[in-house]
């Protein structure tokens, strides 16, 4: 282990932040990263509930207080695990106090929110200070696995992207009311929470900008109880349709849902172009279905790669091939490449200015639910 | 065997009608029709070729003279597996000479002309007879159960309709032109020639029509050779995509190419509710994919049915169960139902009304598609 | 269709019977064969059901005398369909009288009159006249795929064979007793019945020889009711299972059950060399699984080979590609291959000498399972 | 967390051991341990291995010497992940030494062997020290779910079990010799490394013992190089076969191998009984394939059960359906498990007595590999 430290300070202690803190965890055994991370604070609502997370998850102390976590001199990167109207002031904040920021995703819950955060990203590299956007399924063996197949031009021209981020959790009217139902805390709902990976994982392994959206969003159920079971009104869509318009020939078919029976979370996608194409399934995370167009014609056909080879993306450090990696580990890669970028004065991938262009397709698609037509998706 | 007839003249010797051909020869030895099939005559484009199909596939007599076919006073049904541009010409033609007609999906290649076919198709009721459109998947034992399992209430309220159907056949640039890329032959293309099965799938399966569509097509290779190796401009879509409103709640996606690298004949769709779900794929025609949201929820899951059962349709004639049937079979359901309905003096399902609510949607998605904006499908 | 016909008398008219009509009526529609054949004359246990059968199915003949089926002067090829305890006497009085015999797998129930049976076929062939054993499976455009793949070296040395028939219809020790489970009409049971078919594919597929065996044999259910209703006792076996040498290296996996829960007709098997490997299912047999380790390593995954293509065996003559094929057509390609082989002389594949060894086996089997100890197949 | 510490020693730091030390790790984040395990000191065979995996791993201290290790005073536990031959001692001077041990499978490298761990382990538990052997895959979810169900009565009266763990580390001739393939290190090679898993899940689920088993071993490449490249003879074995009988009725086939083409980490097994069955994967173990012979014929079918729900064993405390689970958590739930065991007092499961009557199933096969018959399996 590396005698230089990273000190982290993690506002929030929802499941991602336990996900998040089980990656600084896990990272420094695994790997060999060039700074040792540190779980120095956590914040969160509750002075209480953040006390007894801290104590059970490792962090050294606990406090109510973000506006203070932002500032301790003890603190080298925040981590943003809290619901996405705070994203804005924390990030910002810690961009100007000077700490490397690691925001969980979609960026922010608005277009402007999410340029005023990419805004200030881009001063604070001026002084050296490092952000990036937790898109972490990139960081799944299997996804950088594809995202080189398709690179180095093994599918050819781009013709399809099919995908779609389908739970089931809200299937019964009687599931209480969340903060991922409510506007305030969740902005767009469903097509913000599940619908930026995916608008992520299209761009990024097209390498290709949605330009244009035509699109719908749903609420099956308008009525439900809060969690002490009084009515609300629920207006965050809880499905969400759309065409995207990929370079000039392309149109994908998106698609999120939190009541689709039968998945619990199954984002799945396929991007296929003149010469092959790539399939994924993150219920089966380490396994890339791969189609090859150059084969003989009778030996074409699906095939199922076990992503978990030395010679696969991070798998050295881990088990012998065919002992699987589970859903977590997107993180524990997510944070070893933010430490290594911050080690060596680079800016991590992805940083504020992937997660504004996710968002510009969000807000899209959303205007174009209201309007009724294509929108075209604002450049930054 | 019944000693009364049934005499078929058939138009049209290509894939589709050797599968027609191997339909009528197979429902007697298999069913119990009230009526026995007997392959009067062929008519193709050419005397020759017509001739040689003829003798193979076992027509008594064949020609090159379709309008003298539909008028022969020794024939009682006229079987269409021709092009879609001359469908209203003969489907017309033999109904104003009393011949019961099944012909080949889509009805039409445009919505004027499926209009013509269906006023037609109701006058000839009044003299008691019968017309059919193929919407030959609807006679697949996997999806009529899906539609007993829908109807029955097993997946409650729609929520979520998800279908593409996918070919791989044209993405060679360097495949020649064929009729089927011609739109004066084949009107939209595949938006027509997929797109309707999967329009009508998922208006039979939903029990609900679609209302209101926004789509886009797409030409990725504008040249292609001709049979003969000469340059053409390609027109009709290879490839289309398309959100279609079916009631208040529901938005349906759907997607069809023939460039799709790694589908071979890839027609799948999913249908989910709030209780349940099914799934199928055409390339696995003996299974459908059942979930059930009632059983305990420590137990719920997609369920592989294999759906070769006694008490599943149709297969009690077949064979034992797990002994699977091939593609081909749909079709000699599809003719024992035609056969059925014109012994019982009964409308076949699916009708030219069918055929023309389907048509309706293409016609919509094509309208969307040049306009940008969402389109109203035409009701009757 | 050519002038000269090949007349067929066939023996026994269960759903086996059924499947072979099929064959002889489609093969001709559908291929060229030299011969054309006509279904001359059905002969049962029963008249009446022979002659109802007879009509339903298309036979111009019917009769419940085989004995004199197999002298008629109009008939050129026996097609035995009835139980094994028949297949002797009727192999060989149909041979000795000169006509072509296709004889339903397993060969006989016993390896002596497997033996006779051989020896007449042998026989025969000096005065032209030729013997056929129905391993359909080898007629599977899948398995005559994999077939080819293996004998072109593309799995490298073989290390492993694995393959199981599984079927459950046995499972209620209500379901009443059956021929199949009478040992003077079915022999060893399930072992014969779906051992022969595993069997002959392990020996096909790998080019080699089974030489030793050790196995085991179980009845369940040792009481059943008569199809109506008095208790019998059942002797012969409803699962077995065995380890099987082929050549000095490798040991295969063998299983048959008839109460294996959930399977309906799971026919699966998997054939791994030193350089790659082949995966079959009977549900899915228009799909292979081929895995080749000599893709680069982190490409190296099983893919799902649909079968359907133009360059692939017998499949020119079907459908466009991923229209699949139905089980039934294993018979269609197996009829054609014995018409090719009358018409130019030669003897057809696989002969009798190849049911002769696949009955080595099971009575290996059968010996093992009562001695305890590894039984050397015997050698012709 | 908990004020009382567990302090561990471990022996060993190879891939297991890395597991192992994970799983130390995260337990306490995870669940709520009555005790907190604390990384005292790591053992390995020379020196500064030790210490550099100690310092990476996070181990507090390290040494050559486990002798010493496991008579130290602040050391409860001793985690033995070294080889096979060493088991014996360390484990009994452990428990001599009144530590508890977790050892890794297979117990012992001889039935011998297994006998005096398992006798020194019941006189152990007189003084209150408690032992564990490492059967990590009973603590995946998908297992303990699977036992719960077959416990519960839902498969029935077993009839089938069919199971195999296959590997393929070894095709290649030029891979170098391990420990893993010398039988004075790994004792019956892959029989015994694989072969241990199978036998400890075969009789776990069917709640039954192997009584006679008849198996044969194999190896294929005897000649590999050694890691510095000189020419070794190989003997432990790389594959084995065999049936096994469990009770009166049931004979499993049971195969394991390390040079099978395409199968990375291939556990599958299948255990079926007179109403249902259950199939599992270890490649995706976070999903049981559950066929229930109860539901209405026309719906019966595999059913793929994501275990990853608050209700199944373990999965409360981790993360949302459908986030799955890596293999390394198996041994969370099996530090776990020991760590309440020794706070309740209690003999953890599965103890030295599981290993031994795996051990002697590993020996009776060994045995019958060598005699060519059926061997019954000693009883403790």
């Amino acid at each position: 282990m590396p005698d230089a430290e990273l000190r982290i300070g993690m506002v929030g202690h929802g499941f991602i932040a336990r996900a998040h803190t089980a990656a600084w965890l896990t990272v420094g055994r695994t790997f060999a990263p060039p700074l040792r991370p540190r779980l120095t604070a956590l914040a969160g609502r509750r002075r209480d509930a953040a006390r007894e997370a801290a104590e059970r998850l490792g962090w050294e102390s606990a406090s109510d207080d973000w506006e203070s976590l932002v500032r301790r001199d003890d603190v080298d990167v925040i981590d943003i695990c809290a619901p996405g109207d705070l994203h804005p002031d924390i990030a910002i904040a810690a961009l100007e106090a000077g700490k490397h920021v690691l925001c969980e995703k979609p960026l922010a819950n608005t277009l402007d929110a999410a340029r005023s955060m990419e805004t200030a990203a881009r001063h604070a590299v001026e002084r050296g200070v490092r952000s990036m956007v937790g898109f972490n399924y990139r960081f799944l063996p299997a996804i950088a696995f594809a995202k080189a197949f398709i690179a180095d031009g093994r599918i050819g021209a781009l013709r399809h992207v099919r995908c779609a981020y389908l739970q089931d959790w809200l299937i019964e009217p009687t599931t209480p009311m969340s903060w991922k139902l409510d506007p305030v805390s969740a902005g767009d709902g469903v097509l913000a929470d599940l619908g930026a990976h995916l608008i992520d994982l299209a761009q990024y392994l097209s390498g290709m900008s949605i330009a244009e959206v035509s699109g719908r969003m749903h609420v099956f159920t308008t009525a439900r109880p809060t969690a002490d079971g009084r009515p609300t009104h629920v207006i965050a869509p809880e499905a969400a349709s759309f065409l995207a318009a990929l370079g000039d020939d392309v149109v994908g078919t998106f698609e999120v849902s939190r009541v689709a029976a039968g998945h619990r979370n199954s984002l799945v996608l396929e991007i296929a172009g003149s010469e092959g194409s790539v399939g994924f399934d993150v219920e089966r995370p380490n396994e890339l279905l791969v189609y090859d167009g150059r084969l003989a014609r009778e030996e074409q056909g699906e095939r199922r790669v076990l992503v978990t080879e030395p010679v696969h993306p991070w798998i050295e450090a881990w088990w012998p091939p065919g002992h699987v990696l589970g859903w977590e580990h997107a993180f524990t890669h997510e944070v070893l490449a933010l430490i290594e970028a911050i080690a060596d004065g680079r800016d991590p991938e992805p940083g504020f200015d992937e997660g504004l262009r996710v968002q510009g397709v969000i807000d899209a698609v959303a205007r174009s639910s209201r309007t009724g037509s294509w929108v075209t998706v604002a450049t930054a």
